[in-house]
This record gives structure tokens, sequence and C-alpha cells, in this order.
């Protein structure tokens, strides 16, 4: 069920049985010369919809715009610095937490979201605990990200090898060729491509990664594989977040 | 040119051709009974998709969460505090405006955001004037708000009348059963419905507007009427981009 | 009466017979080459004393700086940011509601300050809902712009014509020339004016509009004129307060 | 000279001459049974104009509200958080020191406010350093505190001793007794007053101060005490602005 | 007791005989050729340790950075804005009040924490209000700045007299040589030292304060006279802290 | 070179030699029935100390409290706000880096600082590039856990197996042990500890986990296991520092 397709009154209903709900984030940023400036938030939002569907779970509208300060250097990139993300989650979270959802399961498609996701929660827990409103200590945000999944992980070591990278990678080139298959791009890629440096500002960045990949050779991606990733990702996520929800225990999924 | 299936190596050449970008922004909010929770998010992202084409304009990723407090009350609404959406808004703009983007065009599907993004305009016109970066004294932001487009206007009251109403009206619903054909709703909607009520605070607006509605009847929409509002709004908001980016007059646009 | 000539024990007893309040709001900001800068401020100042009279209400000392951050490149000009602008409407209202005002009632003369108003409104509200005091959801804030309403806007027409403009105009100018007739001012004013121009950052504002004045002629301006916007003005806007007080239905002001 | 009541051509000129502002600033606070509500707003507005007179210097409109928290339990006191006054003193200098200004003399009616006044110029100083506008670096900002002068505290133990105290004291009342003659107030006030209280939240001050007087006796005030104290205050003020804009000693102003 | 050697049972025992907790604060800043950067966060732990064994009470781990951004342009300088150090404050105090203390105590060993302090305190009670959490108005802060105690300020004098000034003094110099004898240094001090100028921003004050020093001579100090303002500042706040816990009335301590 | 030891000259003399600095971050939170509150800030300022004394650099004051919100329903706990930490790190670094200091490198005490540091680096870095100071795009700000590194890792497993658990463990209690061997502490601890729950709010945490350990049994620990870890750590972190620093890769560290 996705939230934006649904009217309040089918809300209601749904909150009788089930106070969870998939919020997908991305990113808005750079790619390298053929990946999608759109690629963390396509991704994430795909393979939340499919884990909605599979699980019969409310899927929230995408943040399509997470925080990627590091790769503002490079023209498309919109970040949000991590004080804003801070507030849209809490703001997110107080207003479905106000209604009665309890379990947030956030599927993320970008990395550089992390840290930011989990010290948002940690400040939406204390101010939920503030607002007197019942059961809110009840509220447990996730983060669950596709690309760390053990069995896509896999996958890309098995197809890719050290050619994965950490950025603009084949994997979720190869999954945005999938869903988007009429946006393939061509572009040339330097055979050479950097690696290993740490991510500090978004001129250090530039400086170091000139053509905006690391490490990766997405050139190796193809629909095929897209497809792939895509259902290992929605079988795997759709049962991290059946066990999440059952489960007193929170072992099953890594962060 | 959708700026989530662009390459950042596109969005370099498009920026040597035009400096504008077309940011739909919506709302996830209660449409009524029978109204999706997605409506104002998805009618500006469908127009701004529209406008963008005709005109070849840059499109950026939605912005589906917008400032609805007010309607936070019913189950299912997610909504900005103003200052979390100053600060969102700030934040695209500046990042964007350091890429070289100078004209914003907000194609706008929600009345209440309209009054925090004038307020988040005039704050980042002066956040940017503190960053020594040249020309972004020629950044300026637009708000166009598609339902108020004076033929849209229009044609909502040769079909609708009064009924046509402020909240959950028929033109919007019609537009997303266009978009939308397989998520039509069917709910009871009472004859009588509320109408002319200030809009205050969340509990208040709950208590004045019981479902949802503000003077409308969303039973009358349909999705060939959508399809007329989907095409006006195109052909008049493409003219208004364009005469926007070209004249130095504001007149054209009225907000 | 004047909140600030009233004792607390005054303010007790008045709480028991309204909750009400005037809130003059204005700017400090440039009014052209013969206005004066605190014109805004000025005119809703004297206007609220007048219909704080008439109505018998508590009157707040006024706002004299608001949102003008778009004429910060002329001398003397201060502005509040969005943001401040904001968080200082929201101690106000916290305040004055935790000891028993409901109703907010700001007389304001800035055209730059409404939008700003509204989001501040919207989050004060919520703000409010946060806090278990008892009854606050009653809080209902209004914006009333003296030279809007439609009295006003009539004569200013029937007067000025054209030439009333949409900044340093000459029916701001006269009510500023009844209220302080020992400071009109002489200074040169050019036949042509600009006009029509968008309005977005102050070095751009100050370049499309170098005197200051937007499309006005306030050489037209005479006291008597002054003393005439000032009677309509407190009649219509005391009329307006005391409907809006009584009245559940909110379509007696238009904003 | 008023900064209200001057042209943006009138400051232009001024700057040239002089570039210090005089800022009024009080607070909107209860001041027991008989005092006024905007005494601290009331008395700093009289003698910062009169100063402005002496000693030739634009004024600034009234701060009327500042940080009166301790006091909120009492109806009719309205306060800025610190956090939120500081961002306005913050805007004001940014905005007046863009234009030119470089010495900024704040005349303060209340105790209550000085704290907040110190942090908010050291975090002005510091936000203007990251402007890199010229010569910010010059910007010096004075709290002069009008009831904390020698002459006039000596003044205020020779006609009161003891009878003073700190709050709702007789040399302010008697300021406003002068100023607002038609403003006497008449209200049983016990013999017995609290005193020696230290000064924490909002109940606790009600509840150390039941009538909100803090150790004085108001109803020694007359007019005549009034009319000195201000004439004192304007001559020693006026004589410490002088020596302030010219010496770069700053021995001349405790505070 | 110090809260870090403590473990979360024993913090609960002695929340059952005391409420109090002493919590020091300094400044990481420029000292003078000879003084230590750490000199105000030393001396304000070591006296608060001190006292905290005299009286019993719990002593938090020192808050070693402050207000000192009028020193940032000496390197090794490390200040907070005054709007970050009100919210180091409040969280600080909102979570011990949490846990049940409501006497805080805080040592301050530097001037130019007081006003954002004081600032800060203000704030915290008001945030603290919102939380309805029991007895919290019960919650009442302090500043007790070691270099201000009577008798500490008495024997500065009497040791140094003018040379004492009010920045990197023999005093608090002396302190430090007694508490770290093996960290004393040489540099060069001029005879002439500046003094007497205003505090405005760093880049003012450096040029003001070449060496850093205002108004004294350290070269005066010794590890004896350390040892004796040691001793005096522990017996004296000792006292201090005792009197304020126990009595109702705060004009024990001069603030 | 302890920063709070150093005079200003000393630093500026350490600048021309070497660009970075040390800084220690723990936190002020429960560590069980056994553990001290302050493990997490002690063990960070030690391990610290002792790295700046092998590799000669600059060790500024610890940050004594961190991101602990999760473990505020223990008394004795206190944490800042992810959102104020966040502004904490930004005022640290940009002061620092005004005066010349370039690498940054956070030795962290607690897992739960370690989101709130990214997201505060990626802040931090943004806000430098609006400051228009030389070379602030060198800036990096590294943190680097002693309790994950590699080696120390292994001895624990060795040490403790599965006991090691993850918070309150015993190779952090044996390092207290080993730096303050006269606070160790009795307390009873049950075989049975829980472990596996997600972390959520504080309320939830201390239902979870009723005697504030996490999985661990650090009645395990000794003071002679301490010292293994602290030199094992000293050595590996001095290592780690050494390559950061002269290494224009950063694999070298894992985060």
């Amino acid at each position: 069920m996705l939230l934006q397709l649904s009217t309040w009154l089918e809300v209601e209903s749904y909150l009788e049985q089930s106070q969870g709900i998939i919020i997908p984030i991305g990113s808005t940023e750079q790619h390298g010369p053929t990946g999608l400036i759109g690629t963390d938030a396509l991704c994430a939002e795909a393979i939340a919809k499919g884990v909605g569907t599979q699980v019969q779970a409310m899927v929230a509208p995408t943040l399509n715009v997470g925080m990627a300060l590091h790769h503002t250097a490079f023209p498309g990139t919109i970040s949000l610095r991590p004080s804003t993300l801070i507030q849209v989650i809490l703001d997110y979270v107080t207003c479905l937490a106000r209604a009665g959802f309890r379990q947030f399961f956030f599927i993320n498609g970008h990395g550089g979201n992390i840290a930011t996701l989990k010290a948002a929660f940690a400040e939406t827990y204390y101010h939920l605990d503030s607002l007197n409103l019942p059961n809110t200590n009840e509220v447990k945000c996730q983060v669950a990200n596709w690309f760390m999944v053990r069995e896509v992980y896999l996958l890309a070591k098995e197809l890719y090898g050290d050619q994965e990278g950490s950025h603009a990678t084949p994997s979720e080139v190869a999954l945005t060729q999938y869903l988007y298959p009429e946006s393939l791009k061509n572009a040339f890629l330097s055979e050479k491509v950097a690696s290993g440096h740490g991510i500090y500002g978004a001129a250090n960045f530039r400086q170091n990664y000139p053509d905006g990949r690391m490490g990766s050779n997405p050139a190796l991606a193809t629909p095929e594989h897209g497809q792939r990733f895509y259902e290992l990702a929605v079988k795997e996520l759709s049962n991290s977040y059946l066990e999440w929800l059952s489960c007193p225990l929170s072992k099953l999924i890594s962060d």
C-alpha cells in the first residue's frame, strides 16, 4: 500500500492491523559519468515498493534528497545539511507517531545517510518523550540499507569483484538500468579510477575523485544484473521487516 | 529532462544552455474520504514533468512533504514545520546555486506551502548573500501554483461551481484520477460539507472539518476532467515559465 | 487599553471579559526618498490603537521590525530573517496563551510580513499542542492588513489610480503625514518610477528599484487623505475584529 | 533623529557624519500591582529619545519585548527566549552594519536583558566576521542601563533608601508617572514585600514574589521624582555615549 | 564524589540524600604569553573537586570549553558560540533534572561565561516547564565565580594591587602553578601592558591586547600564592554551596 | 603536548611543525552496576594523552559528554542531543581551523557518538566552505574508536569471549580499573544479562537492559587486563594517527 495512493480512512483501517511503515530514503547526487543522479532514491523507492507489496505494509513517499554534502562540487547534487535532515526525520516520525504508527523502517539507498539517520532517530525518541503522547516510548526506527544486505553484497562481489567499488557501483547502476531501461547512459569511463581516499569536504572529494566514481566500474552493469539485485533485495528486506516487527531481538538486521 | 535520470555531465551541459530548474512541491496530507493523501505531490509532479518536457527544462525530484500541520489530526498526514521547510528550501537552492542554477521555478500543489515558501525564498536570498559566491544575487525563486492558474480556476468554476470548495477539491481529485486511474476510491461523502471556518491548529481543523473536506464535492470529479486540468496547467505554466525566464518584469505570474 | 499602560492586575481582570488581543506589526524599512522608514510600524500602531479604543480590546506593544530583507540594501532598513520572526511570534503567542489569551489579531502594516506571519502561526499552533496546557487548541491568530481592507483599497484607487503603486504608496505616506505632520519630507521624486519587477534578493531589489519606490507617486499624499485612510481603516478593522471574535466562520476577513 | 521618522536618504547623509546608533530596549512584564507592564520599554524609549536629541544621534525603534521569562507567570508579560533574543539582536546589528553603522549603544530598561544582550553581542561579532564585509571588525555594541547610572542610583537611594528594592522600583515607576501622568494606578500594596529570593523559573518567581514586587515600595514614587530621574539619566547617558564614541578606552561605562 | 568515578547505583543512592550537583565550567583560551590555555577550566575543576570533597557533593565532569569568542584570534583558543553553549547547558540540566537533581551549582573560572550561563539558565527553566515532569519548577541554577569570591578578590588586591588586571591575572596563573608545577612557563612579558579597552570582536581584541594580557602582570604569581587562592576559594565556595542549598534567600552569593 | 597546559605562543610554534590535533571524546553515562559513569571519557582521555606523547601531537581537552540519550533513564547520565553535539563539534573545529589546524583526530570512547560525529564532520566541512578562509578545504576529521581497534578487539575476544558484550564491557571496565585503581566497585551482577535488543528510546532501553549492561560480564575485568588494553590502544592508534597524517589514502583506519 502506498501512502500517497491511500485515503486517510484507509490509513485509519491499516493502523488497526499494523503500526509499521516503510520509508524509502535516497539521495540526489552525482553517480559518476554514467550513473543517474537519482540512483539512490530510485533504487530505495523501487525496493521499498516491492517490499511493501510483499509484506502488505504501508510505504511512505520517498525522501529524494539526503545527506550528500561531499558530492556537492558536482553539478546536479542536492543535499540537506545533517542538521536539516535531522529535523526532517523528526517531523516525519512525530507526525506519523501522533497518528499511531510505531515501527519506522527506512529503506535506504545511500551510505552517506546512515550516520545522520541514526543521529535523527536518537533526537526523535528524545523529542517524542517530551510530548506526553501515549506509548510513544514504543516508537522504533530502523535503517535498512539495501546495498548492505548480505546476499546483495555477495552477488555484487561475485559479478564484479573489486570493480564494485564504493560509489557509482555497478550494482546500483545495474538496478537503475533494470528500472529505467530507457535511461542507459554512455560516457567515457577511464580505466583508472580513484579509490581509497578519505571522504572530507566537497572540494576535496572532487579533487580526489575527479569523475565522481569511487573505485567502481559501472560499465560492468547490465539490466539483467539489476533485476537480480532487485529481487534479492526485496526478498531479503521483506524477511527483515517481518522479523523486525515481530521479534524483540534486533540481531536480525545488522547496521 | 529529469534531474534524477540525468548524469552530472548532462547537468553540466544543460547549465551551458539554461540556468533554470523546475522543482515540484506538494504535500502528504488527508484529502477527504476519497482523495489521495498524495494528491498535492502527485499533481505537482505530473504537471512539472509535463512542463519540463514542453519547455526543455530540468525538473528536480519532487518535494513530497510540505507544510500541512493543520491536517495532522488526520492519520497519514506528514508535515514539516515551517522552520524545517525553510531550511530544506535553503539547502536545495544553495546546492543548486553553487552549481550554477539561477532560476528556481517551484510548481506547487498545496496552498498551505505558499507562505512558508515565500518566507524560505527571502531567507535563502539573504543566506546566499553571505556566501561570497559569484552572481548569486541573480538567484530568483518563484512559486507557481497550478490550481491558481487562471484557466484552471475558470474550468473548475465552470465544471463544479461552488462545489469546487477549497480542499479535496473535485479538480485536484480529477487530476489524480486521470494520473492514477487504478486508485479511484469509494467512500461515503455526506451531502453537507463544512466550509468557511478559519484554519488554525490541527485539532481545531479536524473539529471544524470532520471528514477533511473544505466545502468541496469530490464526487463530481472524473478522469476526463482530470486530463483537461492536466493539459491546461501544463500549457499555461509552460508559458509562464518561459516568460518568467526571459522577461525582466514579473507581472506575468500572479501569486 | 494598551498593554504597556496596564498593570498585571488589570490584565487579569481583562481576561475575565475577553481573551482577545491586538498586536500591531510593522517594519523598519526604506519607503522611497520621501517616505518614513517607520511608515509600516507607525501606521499599524496608530490603527491598532484606534481599533483597540473602538472595540475595548487590549493592544500589545508594536512589533517595529518585521521581514524586510529585500529592502536591506537601503540604509536604515532593519529586518529579521523569517526564521527569527517565526520564533518571535511563537514566543509572543506562547507567553500570552499561557496567561489565557486566545485570539491574536495582528494588525499589519507591511505586505512582506504576511507570508512569515502565516508560517509563524502554523509553527505556533503546533508548538502549543506540545505544551499540555489547557485549551490551547482554541488559540487563533489572524493577520489583518490595513492597506488591504477593501474600503481603503478603493479609496486609494479613487485618489491615486495607478500612482498608488505597491511600495512607498501615497496612501501610507498620507497616513504618516496625518500622524506625524512635523515630519513631512521633501526630496526629488523622478517622474519615472520603476514597477513590475519581481522581488528577489536585496541587491537585486535596489538595482530594479533604485530610489526604493515601487510604481508609486507619494507626492500625491496629503495629511487630509491620511486622516481619511486612518478613519476608514479603524472603522473597518474594528468591525472585522468583532466579527472575527464572535463568529465561527472566517469568511469575513480576506487575507 | 528618530530612525522611524527619517528617510533612507537622510540615513545615508547621517552615516557620513556618524556611524553610531542608539537602540532602546525594554521589556513587557509585570511591574507589581501599580507598575505599568511597559515600564522598562517606556523608560528606555523616553531616555533614548532624550539622549538622541542631546547628542544628535540616530535612535532606532524600541525593542519593546526582551528577556523576562521569570515574569511569565503573571498575565500580560511577554518574553523572548534568550535564544530568540540573540537572533533578534544579531539581525538588527547585521542589517545596520551592512549599511555602515558601527557603534551600537543599547539603552536598556531591564536588568533581565543584560546577560542575553552580552551573549548576543559576542554571537554577533562572530557572525559579522564570517560575512566578509569591509571593516565589520570595527563594530562595537554597548549596553547602557539607565537605572544603573551612578547618579540615578544615588538619587534613588536618597529618595527611597531600602524601599527602592530591585523590581517595580519607585524610581522606574516615578519615571513612568512623569512620562504618562494619565496612567497612574491605584492598587493595594501590602506593607510586607518579599525580597532576597533568588530568581529561577516563572512559577518559582511568582511563589516567592506573589504580587510581583521585589523589595520595593512604588507608592513612594511621584511624577516630580520621575522628571528628576529622566533628566539625570539623559544627561549622564549623553555624556557616556559621546565618550564611548570618541574614546578608545571603555572604562567610562561600567556594566 | 565525582560523577565520573561513580556508578549509576551510587548516583541513585546519592539522590536520596541530596539533589545538588556541582558543575565546573571553564574555558580553553589564550592566557597571555605565560598563562596556560586551560587556566580557567583547570582552576574551576580543582576548586570544584575541593568543594565537592568538603561538602560531600557530587561533582560533574568539567565543561572545558566555554564562551571565549573574543579570544579566538589567538591560536589554541576554542569557544562555543553563546547559542551553542545555551543548548549544552540546557541538555546537561535537563538530563540531570529528569534523574532527580534540583540544585545546579556551576563553579566558574571564566568571566566571559557568566552572561551566557545566565541566559542559559532562563532558557532551561522555561524548557523544563514544557516537559511536564514532576517538580521541575524546583530546579535552581547558580553561577559561582571563584575569582569573584570576596576573600579571593581581597587577597589578589593585597598581593598584586593593580597588576592583578583582568585577564591572565597573577591570581589565576598562581593557581595553575600550584596545581601544575611542572608547567611553569617562561616568556617575555613587556612591562607595558594594555588595559581599559572594551571587549568586542576577536580581531579587535587582539589588536587592543596584542599579547593577550589585560592589564595584568602574571610574573608576580607563585605556586605558594596559588595554594592560598585554592584554599580560600574552596573554603568560601563550600560555605556558599551549603548556604545556597539550605537557605531560601539568595543574598548569600553575589553574582 | 596538552593544549590545556600550553600557552598560545607554544601553539603558534607547534602549528609551524604540525597542523594535527587529537581530541578525546567520551560520554557520561551509566555503565552497569559496577562500571564508572565516566568510563568512556576517562578511557578516551587516557589513550589520547598516551598517543599524544607517543607521536608528539597536541591533545585538546576532553569532550566529557557525548550522545547518550538512550542511557538517560539511568541516573547520572548526561547527554547532548545530536543537534547540540553537531554545533559543539562545528564550533571546536571552526575555532581551531581559523588558527591553522587542519587534521582533527577524534579518539572516541563511545559507540553512540560515532553517527553524530560523522554528521557533524559533514556539517562542519560545509560550514567552513562558507567562511572564505584560506585552505579550509584541507580540513580533515577522523573518528578513531579505541575499542574497535583490531588488536584491542582480538584481545577482548581472547580474554572474555562472548562475555565481552557491547556495553559496560569488561575491556573498558578493565581499562578504568587500571587508570583509577582506587575506584573499583562492588555490586551485584546477575548471571543473566540482557542482550540483543535494538537500541531505541531511553525508557525502552532501561526496560530491555534493566541493570544497564548489554550482554557483558564486567566481573571478568582486572587492572592488569586494563594495562594491556591501554598499551595496545596507544600503540595502534599512534600508528594510525601518523599514517593518517602522512598518507593520502584513508584505508588505514576502518570506521
